[in-house]
């Protein structure tokens, strides 16, 4: 009996002991991540090359094609086991030229700030004018119904200030972006203006994506983001409406051009242990056609490649692959996620781990896990090492858009949460260039994903 | 025994029950006021008056007055119980003509940007022109001694990048910049120049305060903040120094005015039920002469205001006094604290609690708390009613320069500490504008300082 208590106990003891180490360890190799970024990191040069270099990349674009041959190209030189390209189909959008838009009234015009939106078809050659209906949501238009009938409707829902997080602020808003021509033009209205999605009061319109769905080719109206001023002085003049016979203008001649071709651009280190367990890491490689894409989604992309670096200046044997993937086309409808993921599955390639950056290159605050119970609880056993890098967010849920498609009962996606204050000041617009990120706050990010993953590589994920 | 039972248990019934009731009014009260912050906040249109209708604010300025004025006017429209000024006796240091500066070879001069760092003397009227010797930092130049004589020492110690908070990087580099000329002054040398405390790699030079201490008169040299690209290329350029026979030219004509006089300026709401007890929140009015001092420290001002104007707004009843102090004359040795520190004393009064907000207008990620343990584990109680907002750092240490004399062992100081990643690529230059604060980030930031002053106002400090 004596003899079991005393093995028991040193089993207990090592097993402490293993355990202490390996903290030990793991802390040591965290700070290691951690400075070289900070001191030696090459994410900001990357992101000065893709956003100076290349410019923005709209998914079809020629910037989208120097995008890939620039990833590529600097995949290459980081002596990866593997650097590939997965041919991925995308639409073709083209903004055309500058759009106009201005508020027209008996006593002068006042001239707006406007950008289509992603998919929109455009106006007649010589613009759109017609009388307009505010409305602050989609059910508004329903309920209106017939008598939106010949009109542009105005969508003015602004995101609400008072959530913390600022992309549950958008989400509470981007329904009138994403399908308020649809449910507009079904019910007769000639175009659809959609408030810029900011909490900002600037005169920056944000684009992005809307969709028309299954609506008849005959309802599908232009649409176009009109920026907060604009919309705040449209609104006040609309109060005025019956003084001064109030009407909107527009002129936008985008177009939708056949779909095209572009790139999944993915490298990997195959691990040494488990070639066949294969953590992801990644970004989406285009943007939008305003701006540079800095922050969407320039950080994510140089943050990923910085991973791969970080583990091979650092010497780090992996034991597992370790792939990075910058998606093609994110934002006309995630092909590039789909076209990743039907080729795992092609492939029969176990994915353990996929950790997207998506959320801009601010102060890492934390990650969002979406992954089982028990996965859970070993990332929180982590939480700790991570928090002389003030990084305290371990929350559930999230991810990414371009990993989604990779989620598994027993796999866990992760995506990494910045600060989301500044976001919406960039996102989508003219304003998302290189100098709108901080160098520090952009390694920051690239030194937490690649500690995160470094522990994932060290321990597995535990079924 | 069976009734002592029942009573006992109805007493820890009753306290848990109350503890209960208080943690879900006081999580009520925390969402109103991020919610009226965020939403119809004062802070940032008060930080477009401070800095574009007042601009910069050097102690004992033309700009120092304005402020005074304007933030009297301000408070005086809140409807608070009282608004006073207390005068304060202020350095007068002017920086005279833009500075001149240039690298100086035998194959051409190259310019660079530097700034002279408040308190220097000038430079004789024609400037100065002599051989370079370049240090890391105050120790070496006291083991060159002598060498240094008739010299221009370079102090190029750069702040250390991987520290991850920048405050502490500053601390290890700063020095050079206070005490660097009164060092090389009184082994000979001519001037000095620093290497601007940033971790940033651009033209910018940052000024900021230096001291001769008690070296003789004629050791007092002339010394300026160098911007580090000006830095890096001095450097560089010192290492083909045989070569080219380098010398660096500078030319300043700042100079020490008589003291003059400026004001703390103050305001309270009285505390209904306990109104001895004060509680304190403040930020310093004086700025450096560069950009308009919108992060260092319009931003802490206005926080300051907005707890007040919140309180009253929100009609919160404070049981304790909550006094709001604008202070006079950070920057060139804290005058405005000391004056009211001594103050206090004077009339005897009682301050439980003191908040500075000086590290600019960043995302709040938390506090440090400089206080005895008791009062340290009081406010950990307080931690879990800010995690809906994202503030995670409960930490010991900090408070602030100006809150400082305030210290007594039964009460507690502390300080804000937002992010401070972008902190050091502003303070002290002509980039601390307006335009590089966000919105949302000076709003909930003013939110959590109102947040935490509520939960004092509350529960007072235990003893």
């Amino acid at each position: 009996m004596k003899q079991l208590i005393t093995i028991s106990l040193l089993l207990v003891l090592s097993v402490n002991l293993s355990a202490q180490t390996n903290a030990t360890n793991d802390s040591i190799q965290l700070k290691k991540l951690y400075t070289e970024a900070l001191t030696k990191g090459k994410s900001y040069l990357w992101l000065q090359q893709l956003t100076k270099k290349v410019g923005h990349r709209l998914t079809g674009s020629e910037g989208d094609k120097k995008a890939v041959a620039w990833a590529k190209a600097e995949l290459d030189k980081l002596g990866l086991t593997k650097v590939w390209l997965q041919p991925v189909t995308v639409p073709h959008w083209v903004r055309g030229e500058k759009e106009e838009g201005h508020v027209a009234t008996e006593f002068g015009n006042f001239n707006v700030n406007i950008r289509a939106l992603g998919g929109s078809v455009a106006t007649p050659e010589e613009g759109l004018l017609a009388e307009v209906i505010e409305v602050k949501s989609l059910k508004e238009v329903e309920e209106l119904g017939d008598k939106v009938k010949g009109k542009i409707v105005f969508y003015n829902g602004a995101m609400p200030a008072d959530k913390i997080e600022t992309f549950k602020a958008y989400g509470a808003a981007v329904g009138q972006r994403v399908n308020g021509a649809a449910v507009a033009g079904k019910y007769g209205a000639i175009g659809a203006i959609v408030r810029s999605m900011t909490t900002k009061i600037d005169n920056v319109p944000h684009t992005g994506t809307m969709h028309y769905g299954d609506i008849e080719e005959s309802q599908k109206i232009p649409t176009a983001a009109i920026s907060t001023n604009s919309a705040e002085m449209l609104s006040s003049l609309l109060k005025q409406n019956d003084k001064m016979k109030l009407k909107f203008y527009f002129k936008q001649n985008c177009k939708n051009l056949p779909d095209t071709q572009s790139f999944n651009v993915i490298g990997e280190i195959e691990g040494l242990n488990y070639p066949d367990e294969i953590m992801v890491v990644g970004g989406h490689l285009d943007s939008w056609d305003l701006g540079e894409g800095a922050h969407d989604d320039g950080a994510g992309v140089v943050q990923s490649m910085e991973v791969l670096r970080l583990f091979k200046t650092l010497r780090i044997k992996n034991k597992r692959t370790l792939r990075v993937v910058l998606f093609a086309n994110e934002e006309f409808g995630l092909s590039g996620g789909k076209a990743y993921a039907a080729e795992v599955v092609k492939k029969k390639e176990n994915h353990i781990v996929a950790l997207e950056s998506d959320s801009g290159g601010f102060s890492p605050r934390g990650f969002g896990f979406t992954c089982n119970d028990k996965n859970y609880d070993q990332v929180l056993q982590w939480k700790s090492l991570f928090e002389p890098y003030n990084i305290h967010i371990f929350a559930r849920g999230g991810g990414g858009a371009d990993i989604g498609p990779l989620k598994k009962d027993d796999n866990v996606l992760l995506g990494l949460r910045p600060d989301s204050q500044r976001y919406f000041d960039y996102h989508h617009t003219e304003a998302d260039v290189f100098e709108a990120v901080n160098q520090r706050e952009l390694e920051l990010g690239a030194a937490s994903m690649a500690s995160m993953l470094y522990l994932f590589d060290q321990y597995g994920v535990v079924k």
